[in-house]
């Protein structure tokens, strides 16, 4: 009877859930300009209705009650699942809830000001607010979760990440990485000398760059009955598994641009689309977490769509739609291109790795109280100084300013994006030796065994696994980097 | 303090329907095939809580003591309007609308399905039920209403619309259309023996038909800031009044049917956008009811649209989005096509309204029990030989099966539909007469005027008057037949 509660519930979740997600795409995509005070209006009372419905107290009772219920096995692990859901989801008091929603949408609009300014000074007192709230929330979850502080926030994203396990992981590929990244840029160097490349500066037209991105879905396997591709000014994954809407930009110059976007984010969609249906409605039906996601996403850009097999099929594709030739030699300077640069957003996946390294490095000085406010742009400098050869001591907006996230005071969400990637490599690695047929079935355009593999593994497990378990299941150990480090190493380390 | 609560509601119950207006929209032209179930459900869970909060038992008490507040005149007629919508809201039984929910459902699959095989024997067992439970709905309305039945189902759809009104302006309406109908089509037939139609039968490309939309919509006065055109398989208008979405649906070989249905939903749209904003999570702020809606969107179809003033100006830029000239005399028997046939929304202005009246008069005779099921087919055929002289018998599938409102027991709703035909004609009248240069700005493409009047007498107005009183207002007189029937006389009765 109780489970019974939980599973109505899960319906009317999910209807606002799904409400939320289509309303927030709509708003990306097709929204007229001027309906945008309503449109958040309206979001944010049913993220209120959502927060107290799914929030209400009587659903504890419901929970420990369930526990003694005669369930099968599938209700049994959701149950753990709802309620993993609902300790995090109250583990706040709701007047904190509140602070913290009214503090972070001021600290977000101001961010947007004041980084176009390059004003850290304006903005520090900003940030120290945001910090402290960030100190408070973290010993909030700490307390409830019987967690560390740092490892209370990440769980929100990821349950299992701990530092502890992620740390050494980091630092492995950060000594790798330090040295890598300079000898990777000196061959590209001695490449480009010796065969200058050939320009990405044709003009092309939209409706033919969105015909190659279609083509190229619904080759690595995604299903346009249920999802599609509109036009956004970030490109993102959004809307309900059963509908999932992704989005990318145009450059008329650069095809690449929008066609790796097309590929990332259709990566984040098989992952939807292929989540277990029968468990839509309960939090176990859901893609696991944020590194699990990203590992998605990044499998479908990286590990297929930079792979040369990939694109050994793929000219012909860019050539039928596009109407023009390149040779493997032409393109994959483009697509394994390596760059030191200051912005996360625009780096390659040698040098990404090290600017996340070092805001997790940085952010759990920040949570932990060892490092202040005042002291981040000396401290940030001196990581990009070490890790880049790079300086920002007189370019915050590009230093510590850089991203949302910190402005936005989610704390615990960047290491997601390399933990992705190491998984990601991983997640090929364990495929390739199970199926050594794996570079040869690309580079004819199949894709149906590695999805098959992905979805055994990962998309129909939804959240049945912690983080770390998922990955240790689907790939027979624990995560490690030894297989980006590979990866990296013959896709880069080769003149 | 509990007209607050009221107000407080009011933006609670706002937000749902924006979800549902955007979702409902989005079903229809962006929504993935695979993803309508999901859809449905989220839709219908939605409603559930729509109309769980609005007709909350503490509602009555609130509107009870918010009569002894001390409000000013927007909240006082605020207040009544609230009253309205709760009580027919509540008037009938939570058992009566569930049980309700699920025949009219029933019976609409049932008809789409029997409709196509033209099959009115199985059906009439469905649309017996039907109508045993419209009566018992009219009986429980008017009971609380204190309204005759079917005044008491109209009620829902035009307050203040009584059988007893229209019935009369219906009737010499019908009795002019009898003559006049043949008459016109005389006209036509004579018109075209002595210049044969230039034929409509180009290629239209649908981006060129979508910008000959685009400019005329944006013409006659639709904000682009608050609203777009996309495309869908039936046009509406839907959305939210700060981002309307109206759709349309091309034929390549015939331009004026999309543009027409373009301009048609802009009429709706043009009423949506200019109510009055301040009102908005009110139930005061919204469109008075279908009929002043249709009078709306017939106003800019029919009346400013079919006016061969609007024509002067309208070719130019029929040439310059098409590249195709055409000449007043070329378009116009278009334009003014009359024919008579069966299908009411395929009918044209002349002929319509007998379609209409045939239905008014039979819905009523079903809703008071003077008319059986079992005889309707021969009363319809009796009615349409009689307006049209036409014969139905041997196809119920387009005789009393033709439209979903019975089946999905929508019965008082078809008056709506030629009650806004003279409404648009009276405001055009009023508007004239006030505004002499009427047509000649009309044809040099300005729409202020026009759009002003109708700012100021009915899209302001929200639902501040009754549908008669809105009317009275802003004409000046009463609901009269004779001014769309001097619009007839002049438009269709000359050779």
């Amino acid at each position: 009877m109780s489970f019974q509660k939980l599973d109505e519930l899960g319906h009317k979740l999910e209807a606002l859930e799904h409400a939320l997600a289509i309303l927030g795409a709509d708003e990306a995509t097709h929204m007229a300009v001027g309906g945008g005070e309503k449109r958040a209006d309206a979001m944010a009372a049913l993220a209120g209705m959502l927060h107290r419905q799914a929030s209400a107290p009587e659903i504890a009772d419901w929970i420990d009650a369930a526990e003694n219920e005669d369930l099968n096995d599938d209700q049994r692990i959701a149950l753990a699942e709802f309620r993993r859901h609902y300790t995090n989801l109250t583990c706040l008091p709701a007047e904190f809830v509140e602070r913290q929603t009214s503090q972070r949408l001021r600290s977000e609009q101001l961010w947007r000001d004041l980084r176009e300014k390059n004003d850290w000074k304006s903005f520090r007192p900003a940030l120290e607010g945001i910090v402290s709230l960030v100190r408070e929330e973290a010993a909030m979850r700490a307390s409830v979760l019987k967690l560390d502080p740092y490892d209370a926030l990440m769980e929100q994203y990821d349950p299992g990440n701990r530092a502890a396990d992620i740390t050494p992981v980091f630092d492995k590929l950060k000594t790798f990485l330090k040295d890598f990244a300079p000898q990777a840029l000196a061959i590209q160097e001695q490449r480009d000398a010796k065969r200058p490349r050939k320009p990405l500066s044709g003009t092309y037209a939209i409706d033919k760059q969105r015909a190659l991105g279609l083509a190229m879905m619904g080759a690595v396997g995604f299903d346009f009955t249920h999802g599609s591709l509109s036009v956004s000014h970030h490109p993102f994954c959004g809307g309900v598994p059963t509908d999932v809407r992704i989005t990318t930009r145009y450059k008329t110059s650069d095809f690449l641009s929008a066609l790796m976007g097309v590929l990332h984010e259709a990566g984040h969609a098989l992952y939807e689309q292929n989540l277990p249906h029968q468990w839509g409605h309960w939090p176990l039906g859901r893609a696991r977490g944020m590194a699990v996601h990203e590992s998605q996403s990044l499998f479908v850009e990286k590990q297929l769509g930079r792979n040369p097999a990939f694109w050994r099929w793929a000219l012909p594709v860019v050539e039928r739609e596009l109407g023009e030739n390149w040779s493997l030699d032409d393109i994959l300077p483009w697509v394994h291109h390596v760059e030191r640069g200051l912005i996360r957003v625009d780096a390659d996946e040698v040098t990404y790795p090290l600017h996340v390294i070092l805001r997790y490095e940085l952010e759990q000085e920040l949570v932990s109280g060892r490092l202040e406010v005042a002291d981040l742009p000396e401290a940030w400098d001196a990581k990009m100084h070490e890790y880049l050869g790079l300086s920002t001591l007189d370019n915050p907006a590009d230093g510590p300013m850089q991203d949302v996230h910190w402005p936005g005071a989610a704390f615990g969400y960047f290491p997601s994006y390399t933990l992705g990637a190491l998984m990601a490599a991983q997640q090929w690695a364990a495929f390739e030796k199970v199926h050594p047929a794996a570079n040869s079935e690309i580079s004819e355009g199949h894709f149906e065994a590695v999805n098959d593999w992905r979805r055994t593994n990962i998309w129909s497990q939804g959240s049945r696994y912690s983080t770390p378990e998922l990955i240790e299941r689907a790939t027979g150990e624990k995560l490690d980097a030894r297989f980006f480090i590979e990866h990296l190493e013959k896709r880069y380390g080769q003149a």
